[in-house]
């Protein structure tokens, strides 16, 4: 561990070195040890689940914000209320994993102790990969939710023009047999994160129609002016493809993050989870067996492609994770850069040399 | 009220004559006075709000259930576990509809007394129209989330080929300033019901891709095929279109309401339901001005097309209700045989004769 390579390219760096770095930039913002702990943790782990846009990706994204004054990273969450299966917190405008780890963690205690528990927060900052904390619930052997809004908009609402919503993603997740290996959706309820707009530009590539929309509401296939537009679809593309159904569960999410938690809307992120203990329901472990029945279901489907099974959500990351464990996370040159201009601008040292 | 009349050979018929058929009907299958005002209640209502597919349409398809022994007139929900937040209620193998209106009341009665009620409902059948429920948490002031799975499979996953999963739908509704006027989603996890295909076969017309899934797994543009065939898409279609996102929330769905539950795979139908007290979270008129200031953004984005605004969802039903209590339900002529043959097996009186 510690070291990195160059590999056509692209660095890969092991997560120990990778957790290192993040930990470092954080110590110089004047984060507390323990904050900057959960943060990396969590950013270093979501890129080990190959969710590239969502960890160390971000970290140029979180250095603007401390700069502007939005991310608060001396913040310490504070809850504002609070009932035996409920509460809410305030981030005080900290970094997003600070906050929605506690909640997460508050949700999961409440379900244990009550059969289930929803922790909302208020006043936050982008937290990462919706889906990690749904799998803490699981990890811990109950059914996770967790949504979370997103000030920035991009997504255009059916029969619109403008961006309206942000990519407002949900992450559910269910332990089976093995808890380290839950059924784990986590999507945004745009067609794709914009990220993939992104790797079309560069890759000189037309977008799918239904990813993108153009600025007479029509869909945008020439990836550069996506790109430059921002402006992307719901779930579904247009009306006729479901669009309004996508649209819709990203006002759902605006709702449960923003308007519930009071959240300034364009302004705060807000998060929402939940967590329900099995067991109250049923037995746990007829649960977890039927919820192994049912993945074994999914992957038994006679596939269109031999080559390429019927997968559960969750499949790719826990691969993903397995992989990189052994073969160290992938980071583009561009990325490496921005990270050595975060170190710069932070006075944290620069751990990711090429070896 | 009371009247039907034959308008370019559809029946329309007032909420009030539907409703006394449907009882009437009910009647006959042993159900008590309140289980049968309870359903019928809600599937007029549905009709009203213009969701065909889900009001009387669905008699034909509980006639069947009641004959082959799958539903129970008689059943009486029972509640299996409840804590101050959290029930289990078991269907018993009774109509959806009377289940479902009770442990949406429980959720509510929760939500009011602690902030928030989860109640899932074992051994059940179709409910109708997963929004109506929502709506009802809406009507009462709290945020509500209605989840039901469904024993016919229609949904073929990403990359397979069988249909592994129903439509298995949707409903969340959050009250504005006006209770009766609530933000409303209600939504299959198909890119569209079943419904929709049938009616392009009827029409001849071809079917866009994403709808259906043809036998080898790619899209079914032919709408006889499809809807001989039942294999519907997830929503967004295939890969490329994010179509392992509507299987994921299919998946969601089923877990919540089939696993978590205990109903039976392919048999049994479960469901379940949040209520939330927004009053927990923050000051309830705050609540409802920022849902009414969020749903006016949503109505004033720049539409693609002047002549259709941006809408917020639950706006069509909405619209639908108002225009349904001034002209009647319209019935086609061959759901009108389906009920006079309904009548005629139960001994009800058919009371749905052209005026």
């Amino acid at each position: 561990m510690g070291n990195t390579n160059n590999d056509g390219g692209v660095f890969t760096v092991s997560a120990d070195l990778l957790y290192r770095q993040i930990t470092e930039v954080f110590a110089r913002w004047g984060m507390s040890a323990a904050h900057a702990a959960t943060a990396a943790r969590i950013m270093v782990e979501t890129d080990l689940a190959g969710i590239d846009s969502h960890g160390v990706g971000m970290l140029p994204h979180y250095q603007r914000g401390f700069a502007e004054g939005r991310l608060d990273p001396r913040a310490e969450p504070a809850i504002l209320r609070d009932t035996p299966a409920a509460a809410l917190i305030d981030s005080r405008h900290g970094i997003g994993h600070v906050a929605a780890e506690a909640a997460m963690s508050l949700a999961i205690r409440k379900a244990r102790e009550g059969s289930i528990g929803i922790v909302a927060v208020t006043g936050s900052n982008h937290y990462g990969a919706a889906g990690w904390y749904a799998r803490m619930a699981a990890e811990q052997g109950c059914v996770g939710l967790s949504l979370t809004n997103a000030p920035t908009p991009f997504l255009v609402p059916v029969f619109g023009t403008e961006r309206a919503l942000g990519t407002n993603p949900i992450g559910f997740a269910a332990p089976g047999a093995d808890p380290r290996r839950p059924v784990l959706l986590d999507m945004a309820t745009t067609t794709v994160a914009y990220g993939k707009v992104a790797i079309a530009r560069r890759a000189g590539k037309p977008l799918p129609p239904g990813w993108a929309i153009a600025a007479d509401g029509g869909p945008e296939t020439n990836a550069a002016v996506a790109a430059e537009a921002r402006a992307l679809a719901p779930l579904g593309g247009d009306r006729v493809h479901g669009g309004h159904k996508g649209y819709g569960l990203a006002l759902m999410v605006e709702i449960l993050c923003a308007t519930l938690t009071g959240a300034r809307p364009g302004d705060e992120t807000g998060h929402f989870f939940l967590a329900i203990d099995p067991g109250f329901f049923r037995d746990t472990q007829a649960f977890e067996a039927d919820l192994e029945a049912l993945a074994a279901r999914m992957r038994a489907n006679r596939p269109s492609d031999p080559a390429q099974p019927v997968l559960v959500p969750g499949d790719p990351e826990h691969d993903a994770v397995h992989r990189r464990r052994r073969t160290g996370i992938p980071l583009l040159p561009a990325l490496v850069e921005e990270i050595r201009a975060v170190c710069s601008e932070s006075g944290a040292p620069f751990l990711l040399e090429d070896g």
